[in-house]
């Protein structure tokens, strides 16, 4: 498979859009489609992720990082220890162990392209006492309610 | 660095414009931004690369891949034996040792993403006898005129 073209606007041929995780309720209206994998040989996968409007990811945190590149539409993102607005080509860098989180915007989907190791730990998610440090700033506390 | 935004439209902040190679005439009208590196310790390397109307990239091969996706105009590319088109959000494999040349529509830039390992190999030029095997196929003689 040498080109992957596009069957819809953020579809691609061959790709199945499947749920963004199994179970749980640590998020919100999110698909996921991995447009590529081990194939290609650099130890990476990219995935797209879209997120409906007022939906959002799961805060949580890894070992592993993620590059991420938005497409669709509009979001801001928690980071580490800040919220950024996010729109089509920024470039967004979470580091090893960073909290992190996606929204779209209330009126529009939000899509982004992510880039992982295959080889990844499993995410964490915060505890009780997490969420009250991350709380102490007043735009991430508005940023990651529920 | 957690999150690059952008200065203009497919400009980041900190990030230099710079020549697609330092020398030589094979290619055309080609620009070079480096989004990521070593930094988020993926092992890959993350490029802009913009080629103006009617330009082109350099007909090469090498052992590392590369995994490409368009995301501002449209143009082709010779991905080894065959020629596609291509539009933004496309997904592209160029596999190791597969010649590959991307080329932008006449009437407008073309613009995409490139990944790729850090630690890789060097790009080889076709000899006389790759170019009269690649030429075999007319579609291919014409889209790899200079």
């Amino acid at each position: 498979m040498t080109h992957r073209g596009q069957s819809a606007p953020f579809r691609w041929e061959g790709v199945e859009v499947r749920a963004y995780k199994e179970t749980g309720e640590t998020f919100r209206d999110v698909t996921r489609q991995e447009l590529t994998g081990a194939e290609h040989g650099q130890g990476t996968s990219l995935r797209y992720f879209e997120v409906g409007p007022g939906g959002h990811t799961t805060l949580e945190r890894h070992e592993h990082t993620h590059v991420v590149i938005p497409i669709r539409g509009r979001g801001g993102a928690l980071i580490v220890d800040r919220v950024v607005p996010l729109a089509p080509h920024d470039i967004v860098f979470v580091p090893s162990w960073g909290w992190h989180q996606f929204r779209a915007a209330d009126d529009e989907p939000f899509g982004f392209l992510c880039a992982v190791v295959i080889d990844r730990d499993r995410p964490v998610l915060p505890t009780e006492s997490d969420l009250a440090q991350l709380r102490r700033n007043p735009e991430i506390a508005e940023f990651i309610r529920s």
